[in-house]
């Protein structure tokens, strides 16, 4: 578990590592804003006193601690509690099963805390920022890095859409690819992906929903434009979602059917190559036979005109077989 | 039937067990809260006794009686009604045919009365936190009872998502064997689990949403976060079931894909087998005929001649079929 | 046309039947309570007469009348209107093809007056609890027996449903019957059933959501929780048709792909039997040439060796496909 | 371009054919009300004249003009503004694609003026009730007209879904006779047609909710059922296009799948034909060889014991397929 | 990255080119409405200078450098911010993917600012319509102007849906021909551009929904009708394309079947011819055996007996196909 703690004002910033929550706590005695980042959310009890410590709803920690938890924002009396899954950063670009990781974050009136579940480095940019003063990121308030935080967590996905889209772009070449065999269980593979996404973008939405219409004093009034604009982004991702599940039922179609023609179209050609010589064979088999009495078998000719007759009939079913476009 | 009743206030807490409804009411005299418990539905007259000594509706009464009531919530003056299904716990894990059990709850200023339709111990947690004043469950009113019954059955719905999920994650795997041949079955029977579970929850889930917005005094302000967090907790549940549904569905695809593809393959090659032998076959049959007058069966190297010209034809056929990557 | 008229109050019934509206209204003059019924809607001069008696609007005899009316409710000045489609009672009990029967009711401060588009005897159950008194029926206004007669419309449905539910129990069984060529067919006549259930129940539920929103004098509030059940009874209803047609839905996959794989299965086979045969009968057919050199006709030991080469070729390829699992 | 007026109040009515606009205006100077039917939409000049002269705003003509309008209901300061498709009336009864009229309507509040972009004779049937006087349309002000109207056009609608209903029970019976070759096609245009007629219900439907909410004075309160009427009549429509939808699946699905069933049966009895003589010929093959060294060719009996062989082999594989239900 | 403005007011009209931020915000001191149009978003730096000029919300100027930016509407407490996609004229007619740009447009009281992402002559109409004062464009007031861009971009998709309305009529005709290989992805094709027009006309449909009820003082009374027909015209769209698609999915399950038809047509003959030589075959090969005692062999008649039995065969396996409607 990672303690650390950001004070900043619009002047100065300053950054601590700790190792016990009650080190924290002492640092956090500053007169201006402070963000705590939680890293690791395995030691219930020390999360427990910190929790304490703010005076936190006993159902927010547990939400806190439940990594399977829905997103969602609640506002309580003293504070609002918004929890969400981001994106790991991943170093393989390849589109595939999703790696996501439990975000949960609680804001009062001069204090973000942050826990993350894994030890992912996500918000690095966002410190950087504070440390640097690059932006209004010092002026604007704790609510306004809420905002920094959560819009660093969507444009994640916007990056994973970038590489599905990708994906996509390259499976509708490969939909007309009929020997590509992995191509179908490449498509499950992103349209679970698109899933999940969809799954955890659409209670994010709500809550974002929720925050916008609060009229809570945690969120100023000239920072609203900023939560409707990640209300705007989360449902521009699940808009691609959903567009992206339908082309994908449609390049999964368009492949199906490829399949499906090409396979067609052997199995005619091969049945009329067999069709061809059924009759001629059967005429062979004829004139194999042992009887005694069969007068054509001892005219001189007969050998050459059975020729002609079978040559003949080819010909006439790969005309009649032409005729009606079967080949 | 089984009738228990257990009294508490913050203090202590009792446990009784009776054997008529007239016991059972005395029993009831307790300064404090009461939860009574009724486990058995068959008696009904027994059940009306009781429902008469605390004025309930006769269309309550009817409710509690029918096994096939959807879930709902209802206000009344003087209580709230809750009814929904719960999963009897299995002792089986496999994932498959749900045996739901109808709960039903009657809320007043001070007593919960629950009736199950079977005699399940699905509530045997929450009377050990009473009866050994686990957390808060004595000191927060009869309101935080019904949320610690009805928790505990939404987390049994977890406990079978899980079971299902886990299923599934299987199938994923099975979904590329071409010859299992019960993966569609398995995957129908999971599917009406889902359906199940989704038909119980969708109006446990409505049923919770009134009690958010019904502003009763049954249910006081600190304990609405409570019923909140169920309704989310029911909404994860739906979630999970269209998210299970639809990755069942991607599951199916890819195992139909699958078992054609592997048809397709086994009957292309052998019908390209029988393709190359059909000609060959033909001029074995020419040279068997019993003709007086065929010239090339006295020539002496005819019979190699027509093994060379055969060899070749099938060459022939495989290279045309290889290049056209029909082999 | 059958005109029947029931007067009841708390202390008494009484129960006529009338040959002609005038008649009927002779009958009315009760100061109680009374309930009009009509069965068959053939005369509509007649049914104009009564109506005209009343100050029934027009467009409200217009509904009563015709026969593809939508179900709905509408509250007029001094009377409220419903029209709804109810389940003939059928003496077979297979599910199948419904037999619709339109209902429509004129529910005033003192009188219902109910048409039947049939002869069915319906509301017989409903008369005889008035005459017995049984219940509240004759205390509680004419509202409560409009309750009384929509329930037992609802009732039907769920009658109905049960005999649904039942047959796709069947079907699922049937299901893995590969060779049960009615399934289909069968599963369309209780989808037809379903869908016909859906189309007049949906808008039964919109009517009592009007009505449940009415705050109209004629329905008194201790009547509200009555029609608010009637709604949840129309809202389950309305669930099961989804569930139902969803679990047909899979018994259908699972039907199609039975056969499917019951197909593949048997071409295979016989594929695979065909395969082994053609190089055999190519090689018989080599040494059936009459070439007059052909050297291993000679031989003494060729015909068992020959025998040995197509035995060796046959196990050869039988391990081959086994080999791949093809067989 | 027609253009008539018909003068009406509840004592008189007269009716004139104009050949100018201006001829028309000079008609309307009546006391009572008047209704104006414009036929066809070509000359824009005449109908922009006609237009000023009752102050219509511009995109209100723009709307008329354009024939490719979506039907909708707007409020204006003077007028209400209602544009619609009608079906036109057609001779031959089959059901197929649909021939939509555009019908644009102003009402103020003592004129209806009606623009019909072909010359059908739609408005006959109200034209004759107003000059005789049938029922109450003199009497009841020209919303009442309206309605009347709205009423005609929706009444096609449902005569044209009762030609579709037949046509999909026919449908029904043809679903089981395999060689149907057309029914898919069938099926197709009757689905068009249901597309058709929800895309401008939809609007219409609309259009009648939004009147309905109006408020305006321009319907009178007594004529309010009325137009609920319509919304009801409408929302029929749309029930039943999507009712005969699903059930136009059901049949293609019913159909697809008896042809599929067919073709199986087929190919698996003649599949087995082949199968059964394959080793027979085999068989016959072998005996075929000229080996100068096989002793069977001897044997006296050798011919019989061949044919006895190969009609157990016969025998024996029909009934190893019918003991697999494959034959 | 051109720049260019237009002054105008109801008397006169001037255009203006600037090559720079700075020439361009001279230009604009007129005491009437200007229309400053933006082509090419390259130079942030220079935006930035533009939109300070105008006191415009950082987050607004993201979104217009933003070329993935969702269509939407915003208000701000001095501007009204509208972003939105437009197709790019085509010269090539033929249907397929779509080429979009993005335009975001800022309305303040006396000024519209476009930004186009593309060099696209969109908006040449419209400054036409203004130099030569056509219609009241010149008089209506800045907000009209809005109107008038935003209609143009609509009309565009309307004439792309035209192009695609033609397409798939086409696709109707094809879908019968069996041999059309190209016609799926052809499908695809269009429903991608559907879904595409689909993806960026919903949410300019809510863009347009907020903006009527607005109430902002910058869209005066009098213009809201545009802005409801806007809407409307959006909403068309939106319908047509769910049509469409709807169209396009029964044009593809035509063709499915119609392949499918003619394969098996196609198999079914074949098959038949294979199975009618089948045992005559066999009888060929029987007479073909070289057993020492094969009776049937000396017969003298026998040769045309076998012949009569074969013919025989045939005709009577033809009958009973035949009867059975195979052939």
């Amino acid at each position: 578990m990672e303690l650390s703690i950001i004070g900043y004002d619009p002047i100065g910033a300053w950054q601590r590592e700790a190792t016990t929550i009650e080190e924290l706590l002492e640092y956090r005695n500053s007169a201006g804003l402070s963000w705590i980042n939680i890293r690791g959310l395995k030691d219930a009890a020390a999360i427990s006193k910190l929790v304490e410590a703010f005076a936190i709803h006993p159902l927010t920690v547990e939400d806190i601690l439940d990594a399977e938890q829905r997103p969602k924002a609640e506002e309580f009396d003293n504070y609002l509690f918004i929890t969400f899954k981001s994106l790991k950063h991943r170093i393989d670009k390849a589109a595939g099963k999703l790696d996501l990781d439990q975000i949960s974050l609680i804001l009062t009136t001069d204090m973000v805390i942050t826990f993350q579940e894994s030890q992912s480095n996500l918000f690095e940019g966002i410190r950087r920022r504070i440390m640097n003063n690059v932006g209004k990121i010092r002026r604007a308030g704790v609510a306004y890095t809420v905002y920094a935080i959560i819009n660093a967590v969507v444009d994640e996905y916007f990056l994973e859409l970038d590489r599905l889209g990708n994906a996509i772009e390259v499976f509708e070449d490969r939909a007309l690819d009929e020997n590509d065999n992995t191509l179908l269980a490449d498509i499950q593979r992103v349209k679970q992906a698109l899933l999940e996404i969809r799954r955890v973008i659409r209670p994010l939405r709500e809550g974002l929903n929720v925050i916008m219409h609060l009229d809570s004093e945690l969120i100023a009034a000239p920072l609203e434009p900023f939560f409707k604009d990640l209300h705007d982004s989360a449902t521009q991702v699940f808009d691609n979602v959903e567009l992206f599940r339908e082309l994908l039922d449609g390049v999964m179609e368009v492949h199906l059917a490829s399949i499906s023609n090409r396979m067609n179209k052997i199995m005619q050609v091969l049945t009329i190559i067999a069709t061809i010589f059924i009759p001629l064979t059967f005429i062979v088999g004829v004139y194999g036979m042992n009887f005694m009495n069969m007068p054509e078998l001892e005219y001189p000719n007969a050998y050459p005109i059975v020729w002609g007759l079978m040559i003949l009939i080819a010909i006439g079913m790969i005309i009649f077989f032409k005729r009606r476009h079967w080949l």
